[in-house]
């Protein structure tokens, strides 16, 4: 064989991996996008680690937030077959990453093997030498240490590099001294494994002293420290966003501010908000979303019910913006000015309602930037711009940019940014982003992440009603939450095909669904149908299933007046102004206030996590539990438990199979329950109960289980 | 925002990409290892590709072999939610490579539309001048490129480039005359989309001739070729092995050269091999497999029952391989010569039986290798070299060699490869690897790769017993086969346990489990307390569930003499030349016979894929299905059912319910019943059958099920 070969063979060898470090978790796409998680979760980092051989690994997990470029390394447990795990609390909001890394331990592989040694009695004095060797071989090697792999190690590796050679030579002399006469280190300097102490009598004095050295975790810590890490090896880097708790928890409340006047014959204003803003804040909701409130286009405004001409009183859809008025970055003249916003911000911030904006990216046809920088559109061949269109519809009253339009990268996409950064600076920190998924995911990942490096408690919700992959890859690319199918899901086949399918998988490691009722948009059949009731039963599923629920004004009032035959609403606020009696004696306000009290009671509905669907033998009550995000390492301790009446026009008998083994407890035991709507508190015996959910009582139950204290 | 800013945003919307490729299957750990298939397969590739908008796709994957860097590109179809398939057959033995791409479908997404409208009636004069004009600018892109990607695109791509051109400026031509007269491309030119012409009638002829041209398949593919592929996007490369069918599909018999002599007291010769290979044949094993077969060390020899001293007549274990008479390079003396172990060899072919030998690395205190090689092993402070020990057990007649010892590297590999090269180049193709997981993986990553380079027919099989994970990566890494835990899966639930676990994910692409029944090592305490009848119901699950099966000799006559209490066998042949009655009453030679020949003639039997447990309401009753590998596209049309008694002492009576629903019929028709044991036809009506698996009669039964033929 040639030695060019041979050179070839031996480079291959160096440079492969001893050491397999696989499936890491947390991990997105194998680390390509963050996993995220909420300030003050504590997180397990859990990976398979092993090599050949039997012997011993090491194993760290090191963390950096994004301003640090210092690794905080801690050690992982082997936990059996292979898998290691360690655990952080997340106390910052930004860009995590980690690491793992792991090493041939050797002293550990001879210390564990000398052990095993001394438990049978046998003769150890070659390991006695061979732990002097190892000894002696990590000092001369420590010493030949000039640079320190400095972007793994702490700073202060110079100053304890230069004290473990100190006492690692310290270590070795006084074996040395043990060879030749009897000597012991100091007894602060080795605290000997006491356990092990007993099983040293057999052997002579001169060989106890020694094995007291080699075996103290005095000599394993320095060992640790000072080793050259034969077979070093360390994953990809991992990054993991911390956000925020309105990221996983918060209660939405969505209104057009220009029906908040009680008059639909005048335009609201933000002061007319402000007059709504106790009412809101009263039914418990904490963040109160508004459609676009910059200026409507004038050209090819849409009429009443989405008519193609209108007529001169008609406000427009918010949805076209831009006029001779200003664009994105102004706002609508008849809502007010930026005072009036920013009072009615500050008046809202009081009452703990945050305001969430929406970020929508077309123009009407006399937006500014027609004609400002045309060069950001598409303009057909006789000349005119090309308006949005889903073939054969076109959508005569908004025109899409043009993303990769020669002139448009990076201009395009700085000018969007810029927008969102205006509105961030003005104290909005929620974006509900319309139709994400037909802009360029680029575009996301790149507006997302430069938005949060300056505002990183941001948000942003994805209005993505599109294929699951693309809703998923938003979630990835980085947006907050997302819309979801909920909407059409009302049966119990499908509410529990739907939600087990985002609690499967990777999917619970980026996505955060967001439970809308209704939106502007989306008028149900199942609440066109079912009366008060459904509108009650709807609430109860959105709210104790996911930790982000959300209703469209009107919600409250049931108001579900629709065009025949489609899920959209009559007369339909985005082409025209309302108003609407919130006192309709037919309102569920106070329903919606309980379940958002107990929402803010309960931490385990503050997420979707943690939910369990059990058995009810009636295929119309849908019950389940939640038990809250896992604490590493500790069992449930409570559960919420919800049965609802999804056909809420008949009184459900059921019998319910409480899931007491979820709290660690036989099927036939007593349990304390609370139930959280009417404050009672009873007992249950066993594991079998009854429920009847009638609409003359009530058509949905919300318990707290916890064992019976003694 | 300073130009330099700006020019970076410029340069990250460029490199990132536009369109998603995500969820490549096949793939192994996400391309890092290959995916294993066997000649003859048909695959089916398959990605999520996606991006913004509702715009159209193309998706492309391409091929190439290990020893061409010539790609084959076909299209994938869309099957829904964003998943793309293609097809491809397997028909070489060897590393393929594959690759996904896509790009942005500008003329498809505009002909989609063009349909849409022209659905509805409406005006498209500006239509046809976009259409005109993407054609002109591809024309005039065409023109401009300078250097195709040749990577990626095929030799003749030149050629086709200059063709594409002219025949665009044509259509280009033809368009614009149609514009200011009325003029036809020729029928064979354009072929138009048949179903649309009756559309086109209320277009004017000046229209209609302009529609016929665009919307022509001709005008589609010529259009696709010459697109420049905007926002291309292509997958890493994924590897995918293919190996000869007994990679897959295998009946071993294992056995001691020594023990073939008929007499414990006279060594056995290849020449005693040679007379056994009829029998060993007749019973339907394709692989005969040998233990070492090279010199055994005299230092240190183990006795009788491993006995740490031997007598002057005991031959030692073939695992402590070397000595005085040769290493791993040379064959034991008293087996023979290398002329006969030709012979041998060329017998066993003739038998349809392949020789299968073990590559054990260790060596026996006086193999050539340490005195010739001190450096590749491990020195204690003594002197003396440490032997293989796992504490505070030790091997005093094995010594292990260390792989990174500084002067092992790469010499040590290398040797240890030669010898593998050696044994292939004498037409050894199946090697047994002994306790691969004490071995460096980059070592057999290294050394499989490179014999295969050479001898690509080769098979490795690897007795890993050790963690799940080691186990599969041993398998990820280029182990063709793998010893499994089956051995110790005895009841219905640790059955159905572990066949699920291996039938789970991502291990059906890289993990091939052999099944072997017992092994010099392994006595199971099954086989020691069930009797003949025991024997029987393990031969019958290890081969119909996996594609390959193992004995080890001795099997067939039910030999389980044990040590006790333990799973080892007492007088092993590890240690003695040992002599059997291959007559003796109570042999099982008929019933592995059947099952053997039901193998050869089942192709559903011939792997362990489409295994399907099914429903038997008697615990001792295993039940399971075969249905082959699935063939993309394909019902199946046929069904293996195996039902079992797994406790076989007594008669077991079961209902078993029938899986009609895979053969796509309803619960009560009629079926044809093939029963392969017997020979026998007959018929059921409805999926709910009796049996009753009986000492005295028969323990299982072996159908086939097809549909009634009309």
């Amino acid at each position: 064989m040639k030695n060019s070969a041979r050179k070839a063979v031996r480079e291959l060898i160096n440079d492969a991996k001893r050491i397999v470090i696989e499936d890491v978790n947390p991990a997105v796409d194998d680390g390509r996008f963050a996993a995220k998680h909420i300030i003050g979760d504590i997180i397990e980092v859990s990976a398979d680690v092993f090599m050949d051989t039997h012997d011993q690994l090491a194993v760290n997990h090191l963390w950096r937030t994004n301003d640090s470029d210092q690794w905080e390394a801690s050690h992982m447990i082997a936990v059996g077959n292979d898998r290691w795990v360690g655990r952080r609390p997340l106390q910052e909001i930004g860009l995590y990453e980690f690491v793992i890394e792991s090493w041939y331990d050797r002293f550990g592989t001879y210390k564990n093997h000398l052990i095993k040694k001394i438990d049978v009695g046998i003769n150890v004095d070659v390991e006695i030498e061979e732990g002097f060797l190892l000894i002696k071989e990590t000092v001369s090697e420590l010493k030949k240490v000039k640079r320190l792999d400095i972007e793994f190690e702490r700073k202060e590796a110079e100053n304890s590099h230069v004290s473990n050679l100190a006492n690692l030579q310290k270590l070795a002399k006084v074996l040395f001294k043990i060879k030749t006469s009897t000597c012991y280190l100091t007894p602060d300097e080795v605290k000997p494994a006491e356990t092990l102490l007993k099983q040293l009598n057999p052997y002579s004095d001169q060989q106890r002293a020694s094995l007291i050295v080699l075996l103290a975790d005095f000599t394993a810590a320095l060992m640790e420290v000072s080793s050259t890490r034969e077979f070093l090896t360390r994953s990809q880097i991992f990054p993991l966003r911390v956000e925020r708790r309105a990221a996983e928890f918060s209660s939405w409340y969505e209104m057009f501010p220009r029906s908040q006047s009680g008059d639909p014959n005048r335009h609201g204003t933000f002061e007319d908000v402000i007059k709504r803003l106790p009412a809101i804040s009263a039914m418990g909701f904490d963040t109160i979303y508004f459609p676009p409130i910059h200026p409507i286009g004038k050209n090819n405004r849409k009429g009443k019910n989405n008519s193609l001409t209108a007529e001169p009183t008609d406000p427009g859809s918010p949805y076209a913006i831009g006029s001779d008025e200003g664009g994105h970055d102004a706002i609508h003249p008849e809502l007010g000015t930026w005072d009036d916003f920013r009072r009615m911000r500050d008046e809202a911030q009081v009452l703990g309602l945050e305001i969430a904006l929406d970020f929508a990216i077309q123009c009407a046809p006399d937006h500014p930037w027609l004609r400002d920088h045309p060069e950001w559109f598409n303009w057909r061949p006789d000349g005119t711009v090309k308006y949005s269109e889903n073939p054969p519809k076109k959508y005569q009253d908004i025109v899409g940019v043009n993303f990769y339009a020669p002139k448009a990268t990076p201009e395009l996409w700085i000018a969007l940014r810029d927008i969102v950064l205006l509105w961030a600076s003005e104290g909005v920190r929620v974006f509900r982003v319309d139709n994400p998924h037909t802009k360029p995911l680029p575009f996301w990942e790149w507006l997302i992440n430069d938005v949060q490096e300056q505002f990183s408690d941001t948000i942003f919700l994805s209005e993505a009603f599109t294929t699951p992959k693309m809703m998923y890859r938003l979630a990835k690319v980085g947006f907050t939450q997302s819309y979801t199918y909920f909407t059409w899901r009302n049966n119990k086949q499908e509410i529990t095909e739907y939600l087990t399918h985002l609690l499967t998988g990777d999917a619970t490691q980026f996505f955060r669904p967001h439970f809308f009722v209704n939106t502007p948009d989306i008028n149900p059949f199942y609440l066109q149908t079912k009366g008060r009731e459904g509108f009650i039963v709807r609430a109860v599923v959105a709210a104790t299933m996911s930790g982000l629920w959300g209703v469209s004004s009107g919600f409250e009032i049931c108001e579900s007046a629709a065009i025949p035959d489609k899920e959209e609403f009559i007369n339909s606020e985005k082409y025209e102004i309302r108003a609407w009696d919130w006192s309709s004696p037919d309102n569920i306000i106070n329903e919606i206030s309980i379940l958002n009290r107990i929402r803010k009671e309960q931490p385990s509905l503050q997420t979707h996590l943690g939910l369990t669907f059990h058995f009810a033998d009636n295929n119309n009550v849908l019950f389940y539990s939640k038990s809250g995000k896992p604490l590493p390492g500790q069992p449930i301790d409570s559960l919420i438990l919800v049965a609802v009446n999804l056909e809420p026009q008949y009184a459900q008998e059921t019998s319910l199979e409480i899931p007491l083994y979820m709290l660690g407890l036989d099927d036939h035991v007593e349990v304390q329950v609370h139930d959280l709507v009417s404050d009672a508190h009873f007992n249950w015996y066993g594991k079998w109960q009854r429920a009847r959910l009638d609409p003359q009582h009530y058509l949905f139950v919300i318990w707290k289980v916890t064992p019976v204290t003694v």
